[in-house]
């Protein structure tokens, strides 16, 4: 499979989206040339707001490999990732993202894209979903367990 | 229950994440008074990149009361979203957030959190993760049906 191939079938993952009620969009992870994970979005028919193609395709890739570590991978998606995806792709250490749609065309069609990219860039105070600091002391006693945890696993 | 006892259960849940292997942040989703999704983060026994702890809670909540859409909720976490978190209690329709620790004390013990602020608020050519265009005549064809469909259900 090409590069054009992985692209065409999270294409058709995005419209599977749509025929099952979901979010216009379709993602796959590749993995040394293979497909290891697939996704469609599925936030309304699944009833979870994170099952965005991205999470979906990257949590798949990780069931199948046995791992939260997907270096080395590519992630071609139908539409530019939000801020969300994005920060999942972050995290999975994914090397690369190739996408069709962008979040212009996402905020085109009534989709927060780019208002969570509005967002995520403001400080705190200017934000619109309201933040609020509360017991910041005790609040580090997990950060104290985690820095004296001797086998602890970075991520 | 007060906030205090939310915010309490929220660094119980980021020690217990701690003691299972994962990350310590522990989160809770409130929605009129009551718990209705707990989450820590499960990043390592999990092997999921995408189980931190809002993510989970949020899931929780959304798998109890059946709905993708948690208007009215509050999530209390342990530490400040990351920009994957902040998306999905966006995308939840979650009110506020309350947190304990922020992104610098999560950067100083070796998370990333600050450093996806940073990427997602760059234009993508001068983005660390390469983000390229593909495709994009072929891909608006799921935005096409999306739009098409009257029966869609936007979120």
């Amino acid at each position: 499979m090409e590069e054009a191939d992985f692209m065409r079938r999270a294409i058709a993952l995005s419209c599977d989206g749509v025929a099952e009620g979901g979010g216009p969009f379709g993602a796959v992870v590749v993995k040394d040339g293979v497909v290891v994970g697939e996704g469609r979005n599925a936030v309304v028919p699944g009833r979870d707001p994170t099952a965005h193609a991205e999470v979906v395709a990257i949590r798949a890739a990780c069931a199948r490999l046995g791992t939260h570590d997907l270096s080395g991978a590519v992630i071609y998606t139908s539409c530019e990732p939000c801020p969300m995806c994005l920060g999942a792709v972050w995290w999975a250490r994914i090397a690369e993202i190739v996408y069709g749609n962008d979040r212009a065309d996402a905020a085109a069609i009534g989709f927060d894209d780019a208002a969570i990219y509005q967002e995520v860039c403001l400080p705190i105070p200017a934000r619109t979903l309201p933040l609020r600091r509360l017991m910041a002391a005790e609040a580090f006693e997990g950060f104290r367990r985690w820095q004296a945890r001797p086998d602890k696993v970075p991520y």
